[in-house]
């Protein structure tokens, strides 16, 4: 790849912003380095053209890439385009989602133009094996704790957790997979070098160390509201499917598991107490059948697993020795009293089955202790009857 | 109706356990009478015969049916057989369920032969709108809680309350039903003068006074376990759907649920949290979509009632006059700062919008209040800018 092509994508991330189709289509058609030449010179459809000038007048695009990459290599942000190893190729499946025309924010899903990106690992091979973790900011310690407790589970099983940084749900994410040895990587919608929000600064550091930081804008780009639901698409496509663990019938969280569902990536939901507003999103999703509950770390890996390598079997509860009685063993059994002696006979006009039929099963019960004969009859077992 | 027929349909429910398909299938043939007769006199396939012999050599199913009767006459409990107005003609969808032969219990569920019961309401028509409310004893105190709300807003609404009349679940249903004013129908598995469990005593003649307690099988008999199980299939039969509240893995109520899907009947659950046991059932049945997520009165009316009538609109969360603005409104608000004042062209920048767009937005935000005019910029408004 040449420095060109590199330096047109930044370029052209600082004009227009991420996601925008209309841009998207001509880089696709004619390339970065025509794309921008094209933008610069006005040779583009005029929304574009108008969406551009104002930038266009304030700096030199290519001037701007240029600090960016300096400003980048000083404070240790890599940056990668989709001509690197490292670019996740599952970020193209955002070039064909549905469209919903009438609305801006619907039309910016295309793929990041680059990522900045900073810590030790490869991403298109930590994405591999992902999952997003998402929910309110406004959480409870329940759904905190369950954000913890799944992400760890994940982090230990060699699954990368995907969040997007803020406060809430996505940092009690991001805290258990590190508490779980495992990686995790926060996108960003501001410059990977604002620590934003301010109250995660030390967590954002850490993942910067330990996992993956990433963002979409340029290094000092401002946390706008707008962005945070643009920044919702990466969430979706860069993984396998995403949990949604609190959300309010509001929480940007849903928007996030809308991308997903249009991605037809995995969407899954974990349920709370009916009583919990914070529940609302989760359990709407989960009955208008968009999400698939999920109350386990087994049951995300059996929903995003490769069948057998990850999934475990389901968890079976414990049989009793009772449970294990065919169930005519079970009727006859029914009709043996504590204390009182019955023959079978007796039992048989009980529980309404045919004198062979407990005359058959009873002995069966006797040899496995579930019943003492007494006499001619049947009773249940004492304590005293084994001394 | 002549007597015989009644009486017919009395003994046949002291000869063969309640559910027995071989025996319904020669009474829809022949009618009870000849049934009857035909069982008394060996006349039926070897299985029917072996099971009948033994009550037969203990008892005159005749006279035994005409006992109970007079029986429960003097403790005003009545009869009701499918040749009653009062009988609830869905009960005969158990004839159509499928079958799974190979397990006895499986092939317990056909309708009842007849129905004792007390209480002052018609059977058919208090049936005709009613929800089942089931699951678990060992319930814990959020459950109790929601099973009471549910079956409070369903009885407040005009809809019977159908259930088990076991501690737990069953119990706190009965109960929100009783307190919400509506009808509440106990289902028992042994006769209805027997005040099983004991600690629902006062619970259960109350439900006799106020609502209905009914019981295929005839006053005086045992509550055994298997009759917990072919109960189950009137619960699911008898009512437009079955609402599980909290049920463990292994809880019989799931197999009431099972009932009410092979009955083709909606089947609901009610979340919990995702740590808690007694939820496990629920969240089992949601994710793998036999049951459908409820969580409010509304969700469950919403899934049996009759669209409009019943069903309300979902609610709506409350827009915020932010909530209201159109997209690239609301995205050049996300460009204008608190205290640095900013001109059309600086926003656009910021943003990434045309100066035009930015311009023509602008004067709208201030208008509306979003946004404060300062010389040739804006800032956002201090309240001071009110005043």
């Amino acid at each position: 790849m040449t420095d060109d092509i590199r330096l047109a994508r930044i370029a052209l991330g600082h004009l227009i912003e991420p996601g925008s189709r209309d841009l998207g289509i001509i880089v696709n058609r004619v390339g970065p380095v025509e794309a921008l030449a094209r933008l610069i010179g006005g040779r583009v459809p005029k929304r574009l053209r108008e969406q551009a000038a104002p930038r266009l007048r304030a700096f030199d695009p290519v001037a701007v890439a240029a600090l960016a990459l300096d400003r980048a290599d000083r404070i240790g942000v890599r940056i990668i385009t989709p001509e690197d190893e490292e670019w996740p190729a599952q970020l193209t499946d955002l070039e064909s989602i549905s469209l919903d025309v009438r609305d801006p924010i619907e039309r910016d899903t295309y793929p990041p133009h680059c990522i900045w990106l900073r810590g030790p690992w490869p991403l298109a091979e930590t994405l591999d094996r992902s999952v997003a973790i998402v929910g309110s900011r406004a959480s409870t310690s329940y759904g905190d704790h369950m954000a913890a407790e799944l992400a760890h589970g994940l982090a230990e099983r060699g699954w990368a957790v995907v969040s997007g940084g803020a406060i809430g749900i996505d940092a009690a994410a991001h805290r258990g997979a590190v508490a779980g040895s495992g990686r995790t990587v926060a996108v960003l919608a501001c410059g990977i070098d604002r620590p934003y929000p301010p109250s995660n600064a030390q967590l954002l550091a850490r993942i910067g160390e330990e996992g993956l930081l990433l963002s979409e804008w340029p290094p000092g780009a401002d946390p706008h509201r707008h962005r945070f639901l643009v920044r919702n698409r990466v969430i979706a496509a860069a993984s396998q499917g995403t949990v949604m663990v609190e959300a309010n019938r509001r929480s940007g969280a849903r928007f996030t598991l809308k991308r997903a569902h249009m991605l037809n990536r995995l969407c899954l939901a974990v349920p709370g107490p009916a009583t919990s507003a914070m529940s609302q999103g989760c359990h709407d999703e989960i009955r208008d059948r968009r999400a698939v509950l999920v109350a386990t770390v087994e049951q995300i890996l059996d929903s995003v697993g490769r069948i057998g390598a990850d999934a475990e079997a389901p968890p079976l509860f414990d049989l009793t020795p009772r449970d294990r009685l065919d169930p005519l063993e079970a009727r006859v059994l029914d009709g043996v009293r504590p204390r009182k002696i019955l023959t079978a006979e007796e039992i048989a006009v009980a529980v309404g089955v045919s004198h062979r039929e407990a005359r058959r099963t009873l002995p069966a019960l006797q040899l496995a202790g579930f019943v003492t004969q007494v006499d001619a009859g049947y009773r249940l077992p004492r304590k005293s009857d084994t001394a």
